[in-house]
């Protein structure tokens, strides 16, 4: 029998992948399971995005150019104009999401062995990629206790070899919530400047910086354009993560014209998606207003609740609608898997990503968890009771 | 300023787009262009297909599986068994295209320096994909002469090396238009066999058989299920290429297991194209009778015409709708441009894929081009006229 590639055998699986097995099993033991584990958001879709599709009056659903529809990649620039970012459609490559987009940047950067710093703890397909591409994933550590604060910029120094290529930050960060102020990225600007870096900035969580705080957009920074590749996506900004839009952004005409490259030999992102992606930048503010507010009240509730178990320390997200919480278990893995196995409040469980996933430095983030606040506050009330509850009796 | 990777510099450009620009020119000049070098048909897709997106009731577009939904993929594996292939819905990973099909099949069975034999003249994306995973293409040539046939089965065996990790053929085939025999397949199982490789097969043009002619699928070959592995679409089979959805078929599970950890990085395939996708799956045979039938007097036309015109030696394609025309030109790569930026019959010129981007090993096919026939018949003769009128005074 022919072997897979080593490749292959290397490509991690997703931290909550391993958990789906179990959550089966809770619910053929007829458990109630809430989901705090995954990335996909209960919100609804704006509606016009959902109406465009319908609409469409194509009778052959054909390519697009391989960059995506003129047309879409204008409206995205003024999109971003808006949002205070000076880019031309000339800068934009439409992609089959923000996944597809980190594969180009990852691609059109870096060859096998080279290496790429990334503040951990990540979002897990970071590593999926970096596998498929062959690139060494070389992690600096955040830590809750910072907030999960840029690391000094002497600890991504100290990382620096001739094999790196590239410091990729998510901001506001998956799973950290937590969104870099405009000084955290000038020292990201002037370390890639001083050796020579490219800056990969996953933006896809613009939308949602909360308490005032303002996004501050790599590509806002003056003399950054050679170096400052971002990284965007429909998915989470108007809740349509099956649409399976996303773009890669850049100045520097020599990345873009690579991405072109691996864009063509794939031929076009999906027709539908971008129809509905079109039309979803004309979303009202409103939208946004009241999606903003009621992260807000979720996370407020979360973090309160979280506060109130005894031994639980939580980081306080200001961005995105993740938190990592540190609990007092030995190994979330196996806690993880116990909730949804051998516990339930009245029938109800909880599914939880444990944080071991989202660190590439072994045994780092064992007793952490991520929470996805996705659901609505009464629900979110309930699975951290079931935390709570949980807590008191589970022994590691 | 950081530089690009090697990969992306090596990764090549599509043999069209290189004369995107000479096209745009002869637009600009006025003139009207008979477009004979893509794969977007011209052909409707089914009415259901672009219906059933209309008809969607989400409102939260969200996530499938990572391998496509279970419906979906159920249903996929009934369109096989009609089609006398055997495979469960557990050995089916919807994907984004038959590309992305492409990219994960590489991904999963070969690491960089590894060697995939390839007939050439193939299609020209397996080199941006090998590229892009690192993977050496390794050509066997099919000649003009025997009509693009099996190379004979030695050729393929004085390549194999250690390296060797898969055979990739198209079938059938662009830009050949070749349709392999029962007999080729057998003899391509026995060697993957005899050798332990795997068998890609790109089936994208199935349903495109002529004259009678029926497809055989590695799928169907018995004893091949640890070695098979199938790229499939519905761009082509519904005219929906814009749908971007595919799939990779094994009965192999580790090929499937790897795969699928592909998959997830990226999350999912797109969800309103898998609504239209599986809604395809129910389009009347009547339409399939009508394409073939399209597809059928097209090609007769096409070689009809080009056979009339002194010094044009063109394989008679049985399947897809491409063929390929030997001219007496040196190098039709120029003669392209030319066709574009220097000749018009009334206005009008066409534009035609030089075939030597088809080839890999270098000078070969320079004579050479492709010729889709998605244009209907009274296009195609006009095309193929001003052909024949340019040959008749262009000097290379
Ligand atoms: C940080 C981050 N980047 C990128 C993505 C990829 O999303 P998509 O491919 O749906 O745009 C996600 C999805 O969860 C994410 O959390
Ligand atoms: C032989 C072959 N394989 C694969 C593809 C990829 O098509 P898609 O990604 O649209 O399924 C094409 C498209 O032209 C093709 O001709």
């Amino acid at each position: 029998m022919p072997k897979i590639s080593q490749k292959g055998q290397q490509m991690p699986q997703s931290p909550i992948r391993k958990l789906v097995p179990f959550a089966e099993k809770a619910y053929k033991m007829g458990k109630t399971v809430y989901h705090l584990n995954i990335g996909q958001p209960d919100i609804k879709t704006p509606q016009l995005a959902l109406d465009a599709v319908k609409l469409h009056g194509l009778d052959i659903l054909a390519y697009t150019r391989s960059e995506g529809s003129e047309e879409y990649r204008k409206k995205i620039a003024a999109y971003y104009a808006k949002n205070e970012i000076q880019v031309n459609h000339d800068n934009i490559i439409v992609t089959t999401g923000g996944s597809e987009a980190l594969l180009f940047a990852f691609g059109s950067i870096m060859d096998v062995d080279d290496e790429v710093i990334i503040p951990e703890p990540f979002y897990a397909n970071y590593n999926g990629f970096s596998t498929a591409s062959g690139v060494k994933v070389v992690p600096v550590i955040s830590k809750i206790e910072d907030n999960f604060a840029l690391p000094p910029i002497e600890e991504f120094e100290k990382l620096i070899t001739p094999k790196t290529k590239a410091i990729l930050i998510c901001n506001p960060g998956n799973p950290t919530g937590y969104l870099y102020s405009k000084e955290e990225i000038k020292k990201l600007a002037d370390i890639v400047k001083k050796h020579d870096l490219f800056l990969i900035a996953d933006e896809v969580y613009r939308e949602f910086a909360y308490d005032g705080a303002k996004h501050y957009s790599i590509l806002q920074e003056a003399g950054l354009d050679n170096h400052a590749i971002v990284i965007d996506s429909v998915s989470k900004r108007y809740s349509m993560c099956g649409a399976r839009i996303g773009c890669l952004v850049s100045k520097n005409n020599e990345v873009i014209a690579t991405a072109l490259k691996f864009a063509q030999a794939r031929l076009s992102p999906p027709t539908l998606a971008q129809i509905a992606s079109e039309a979803a930048l004309e979303t009202p503010q409103s939208y946004f207003d009241d999606v903003i507010e009621e992260y807000v009240e979720r996370r407020n509730v979360l973090i309160e609740e979280l506060n109130k178990i005894e031994g639980v320390q939580v980081a306080n997200p200001k961005g995105a609608f993740y938190c990592i919480a540190q609990l007092p278990v030995k190994n979330s893995d196996a806690f993880a898997q116990w909730l949804l196995e051998s516990f339930d409040v009245d029938g109800e469980t909880v599914m939880v990503a444990p944080a071991a996933g989202f660190y590439s430095t072994p045994g780092v983030g064992l007793n952490q968890i991520r929470i996805a606040y996705v659901l609505n506050k009464k629900s979110l009330i309930k699975a951290v009771n079931i935390i709570k509850e949980a807590l008191k009796v589970y022994q590691d």
